[in-house]
């Protein structure tokens, strides 16, 4: 867990102004769950790997002969001491926030979420144990339209932050479980498949038909998907065009499928307005980890970086899990950790911020009025007293975003006071 | 703990990005921590009756083994279980945080900390487990400088919500623990009187001596306490006037305290220029619950509301117990969930929000290009196919702070698009 010192808390601020206003732009609408969920929505099974990580909360009240009944178990019974959790990802409130509120909502829910989950990883670089997610749903529509929506606002998001030039990358779990089932994969090696799968980008086509092998899985469903895997044109495709879905596909994947990702590239194309450069690439190896996806999945690639800046998928079996009422849904959460770090500075200084630097001799009322009077005609106003490394001093708000300082002395007018470029 | 709806999250972020832009434009700058601080630096005596209310987060990887020993003792020992907590209030990590980055920060740092404490309170109205904390500190400044700054920022802030008439009351403990010693109460007796004292608003001079009566403490204390109380002049002074101060208070109160409140008056009218018409008040008998303020305190009273909208003080001791040196510090929470429910609706609708009511038979392509046009134009647009309730759904676009919409057949191209006002 960190502490954000101000350099740091105004870039993350200014990117979350961005992010929040581009995704009310395009009709999402933002709601707020409590950080804390009871223990046993936390751990239902929907979160995966992430129940492991969760903090749990220790019930108020418990007194020690609580605590000796919760230990006079072979096993510790975590649920006899913790009541509550902090969320390890916003996907388990939304569902619970939309079965405890649907009357209140729109049919079609588009919905925005700002705000830190937490999970007990073991500290290592890029991971933490508290960080921000933002991510936009739509819940209550099975059409691609609801896709297509997710994907444009994110993409104009990544836009408006500076970033042009992202592709998102799509597939369809339904696709990958018939192309498996195509290839001769047993059902119950499924899973271990996909896990080698999702290495493609690592290890590359051989690489996975030589885990595979390891795995031991059915040797020829092994020899048959690496034959398909060699084929170079299998990778990437532009998903609007159905026979070139169909091309990269196995034969034997249902219309259905097709059609949606048809629809889907079709969908954006429209929406960004230049058929030309649509910046979707459709990718049949496309996995991703979470176990609930049940249709559409996508990822946010950008030129600059290897590694994903965002993603998310259908999952239309989980709001029922809550509701006892199957409501389509789809999610995007963009990787803000991530995101943060590659927003460019340039136009982080405020229009005008000015420090006011002042000998030691000048009366605090004059102060106050000055800065009270730039204040009032629209700056960012920071009062310092001269210290005998003025250098020093300017360097420093100049890297909290102050663009001009004057000096005052107790002689000083409103009128006299003379702004001086900072940099 | 509650959950927020689009209409209640949307006025919440409005009034947070007001408070951090005005707090930011007089000098403040944001910092943030973690959610989560160490057990023992929780309960380390600083936080009052608020350590009693702290959320506990279980130690992670406990086994039966070290429950059964936690639970060995005839009380319970929390800290053996728990090594977090969520925090109660953000002074706290506010100390720790400047103990941790001294050298990186200001000689006078100005912090800003807009973020959610959690108490374990039992649940009544007004009063939530987790609750939004609006605070501003000035750490490293004993002067009444500090004091100002924050009270200025503080009036200009419910000014740019719409608030003007807002006033502050100023007492300073020294003063109080003066006035108590120049009436002759105990040592011992005081934080009894001052719970008592606390009261004055709700239960009248009168009362107020009856409770001591009832107390118990010394009996010639009460009764020179009582007919100090019962002059009429006492309660309302303007502060930066030293004989008005003086008059206020019983002789014996120590110079440097009255010079402190008087200069602090000075500074604040100069600094809101209308010396006429300066929103302080000092009120003897302020007491200000939190055992750590050491001088100046303050509350923030609104003509339209009996109770306080935020309020702070000076406490010079806390820093010291972090970082093993005293630093002068002084702070001004704003009450944000008191201030939410005050602010008008009134401009909460955006410049130009679009509902697009569309047929069933509307293409995706043709509706999403409509709307991305929209969106590239300045608009927020929302989709909505046509119900038979056509007005409902109106009227809930229009409680989501929608201003117009438009209905779009499959015939409806981007010129032919006519926007209607809504309601």
């Amino acid at each position: 867990m960190r502490d954000f010192l101000p350099a740091d808390k105004s870039r993350r601020e200014r990117v979350l102004a961005v992010i929040r206003e581009r995704y009310r732009a395009h009709g999402f609408d933002e709601i707020e769950t409590p950080v804390m969920e009871e223990y046993g929505r936390l751990h239902a099974g929907i979160g995966g790997d992430n129940e492991k990580l969760a903090f749990n909360v220790l019930k108020r009240g418990l007194d020690a002969a609580a605590l000796a009944a919760a230990a006079d178990q072979s096993t510790l019974d975590v649920a006899a001491l913790a009541d509550l959790g902090l969320r390890y990802d916003l996907t388990v409130p939304l569902a619970r926030f939309y079965a405890s509120h649907r009357a209140e909502l729109p049919t079609v829910f588009r919905s925005i979420q700002i705000a830190p989950v937490w999970r007990a990883e073991r500290p290592q670089k890029g991971r933490y144990r508290q960080f921000m997610q933002c991510d936009i749903d739509v819940i209550g529509d099975a059409t691609p339209r609801a896709e297509a929506e997710l994907i444009v606002a994110s993409l104009d998001t990544l836009d408006a932050l500076g970033l042009e030039g992202g592709t998102i990358r799509i597939n369809d779990r339904r696709a990958l479980d018939a192309m498996l089932d195509v290839f001769g994969f047993a059902p119950d090696e499924r899973p271990g498949v996909l896990i080698t799968i999702d290495k493609l980008d690592k290890i590359g086509p051989e690489g996975v038909a030589a885990e595979l092998r390891d795995r031991g899985v059915t040797p020829a469903a092994v020899d048959a998907f690496a034959e398909f895997l060699g084929r170079p044109q299998t990778l990437e495709y532009h998903p609007y065009g159905e026979r070139q879905i169909r091309k990269a596909l196995p034969a034997g994947i249902a219309d259905e499928v097709v059609a949606h990702l048809v629809t889907l590239g079709e969908t954006v194309a429209a929406a960004r307005g230049d058929a030309a450069d649509i910046p979707l690439v459709f990718d049949p190896f496309l996995v991703r980890g979470m176990g609930y996806y049940t249709g559409t999945i996508f990822e946010l690639a950008h030129p600059s970086v290897g590694y994903s800046l965002g993603g998310g998928g259908r999952y239309d079996g989980m709001i029922g899990r809550f509701l006892g009422q199957d409501v389509p849904a789809v999610g995007f959460s963009i990787g803000f950790e991530r995101i943060v770090d590659l927003v460019s500075d340039a136009d982080e200084a405020d229009g005008s911020a000015v420090v006011l630097v002042h000998d030691r001799d000048v009366p605090m009322t004059q102060l106050l009025a000055l800065k009270a009077r730039l204040v009032a005609g629209g700056s960012r106003v920071r009062l310092e007293q001269r210290t005998k490394n003025l250098k020093a001093l300017l360097e420093r708000a100049a890297a909290d975003g102050y663009t001009s300082f004057a000096t005052v002395s107790a002689a000083t007018t409103a009128a006299e006071l003379e702004l001086k470029p900072l940099n």
